[in-house]
């Protein structure tokens, strides 16, 4: 069991609506709404919670809504160490209508000010040290530069501890010269940051390369239903998941990372880390919601995933 | 001073998303979101709150995002007795376009069990003897059946309280029939329950008659910008409000009977009573939100109001 942090910036209460037909500029009735607390490091913590290790949890909270958070974070037995700022964590509603269509309305989050950023570096100065290794995921809230992530993996990785970093964009390109630990991007966030096409393998093992020299240790790059291909530093493996059939590729990703993480901290062999890894993401794309709630069924997925080189055909 | 307590059976979480357009089956970013603790009962006491007057809320309230609520009467000073049901109170969710289209999300809410029902009765019992009158405001959640909204009027009633109703449909028949001391159905409610139009003076005047008979002392007919008729035994009153620019009418009625229960219990004449009332809710049209930010506001709009016997033409 290891002890990890998971940073989460700029979390969101994700609220599932369901109704018949969406019918614009009218009353519509909803059969039935659901509220969740989310966010990449939340999500990645309830994974690794099930994985059985124990969770710290960090970032910034608005302090109007953030009932569902707490009342996850005491039945989870997570530490809560998120920095509480004026106003509401932004919500994310999802209309989903009877047919399948779903509509997104994406809320715009607390401005978090520099006291509250302050706030936030000295608490970890305090309490980063005592985890074995910290997650930090997700986009960025108002007011926060991609420079102060760069500034706080940096600060992170001068306490020695591993780095984890899921985000994308901007935020990816700045925390990439602090030189994480180990990244997880998708085939597109990794163009977006790199430039150019890293589709074929030849690109990522070249991309990987190049971010090796930068310091960062781990490359792993998902590919939805196609796999998982992981660069370290002498190693490259491939993973194909089973099929699966698919409720929601919300989460996947950040199962994949819980995963790997699980793996690398329970020192298990490379090819053990990323079967049970990917086997981990399979089965978060056959579920609603984030955790492993079925460790048979995630045996015999694992059954299923394929683990080969990179350098074989 | 008086100390009254208000029922909401069925509190809701306004939740306003501010977007420029909806598109549906797309990523839609909204501009702000605001979440406010709302439901009739709720909302009369902020307004009865801002005339001076000491308040107890109750009713039943979703255990797993209640924080609003506990924010809200903390911040107003209110004494909570609201028993706690498992499940979310329901959101009604508001999408408000930048050219002024509104599509509104109405979620279903808790059901409420049996044994929820009988704890607020026995709440009741204790806490509602030492109040000067009650309101029974809103709707009726899943599980709750007029008839009990029947019976929990004539409870109220048998330990000496002045009970005060606004609800619609099958609640409002069947309570009527426990003969509160007040209502205030605006003239489309009152006909759904009493049958045929009541438009005409002559109607309603003959409807609340009916009503005196049935032991309800005051019947309050509210008909948007026409105006409120106001029928006890013995007197009947018409009052006219000022023009004003509508912001919402979200919660003019809510306003309108915490205006005549504060005359009512204040024991101002009937004719002030009413003109009060009447540009109380006046007020709240102006506004987004509820209570009474600006007395001097208040004052001017009172004289506006043009408040006149029904007996004259």
């Amino acid at each position: 069991m290891a002890r990890i942090l998971t940073l989460t910036l700029n979390p969101a209460l994700d609220l599932t609506v369901q109704l018949p037909q969406l019918e614009p500029g009218q009353v519509n009735r909803s059969d039935a709404m659901h509220t969740h607390a989310a966010g990449k490091g939340v999500n990645v913590a309830q994974v690794l919670a099930d994985l059985g290790h124990q969770l710290t949890v960090s970032g910034f909270l608005g302090e109007d809504n953030q009932q569902a958070f707490e009342t996850l974070f005491a039945k989870r037995g997570f530490t809560d160490a998120f920095i509480r700022v004026p106003g509401e964590t932004r919500s994310n509603i999802k209309l989903a209508e009877s047919d399948g269509r779903i509509t997104d309305l994406n809320g715009p989050g607390p401005q978090v000010s520099a006291a509250a950023q302050h706030a936030l570096l000295d608490r970890l100065d305090q309490i980063a040290p005592a985890h074995d290794a910290v997650v930090v995921a997700g986009s960025l809230p108002q007011g926060v530069s991609p420079q102060w992530l760069q500034a706080l993996v940096l600060r992170l990785k001068n306490l020695g501890l591993n780095v984890a970093l899921d985000t994308s964009g901007d935020a990816l390109a700045a925390a990439l010269k602090a030189g994480p630990w180990l990244i997880k991007p998708n085939t597109q966030e990794l163009a977006e940051v790199l430039g150019g096409e890293v589709i074929s393998v030849l690109a990522q093992a070249e991309a990987a390369s190049r971010l090796h020299a930068q310091g960062i240790e781990h490359v792993v790059i998902s590919h939805g239903a196609e796999g998982v291909n992981w660069f370290s530093v002498g190693s490259a493996l491939h993973a194909t998941p089973p099929k699966v059939s698919v409720a929601s590729t919300v989460g996947a990703g950040d199962a994949l990372l819980a995963g790997m993480l699980h793996g690398l901290l329970s020192a298990d062999t490379p090819e053990q880390t990323l079967r049970t890894a990917t086997a981990i993401a399979a089965m978060a794309v056959t579920r609603i919601g984030f955790g492993i709630d079925d460790a048979a069924y995630l045996a015999q997925l694992e059954q299923g995933v394929r683990v080969r080189p990179l350098t074989e055909q």
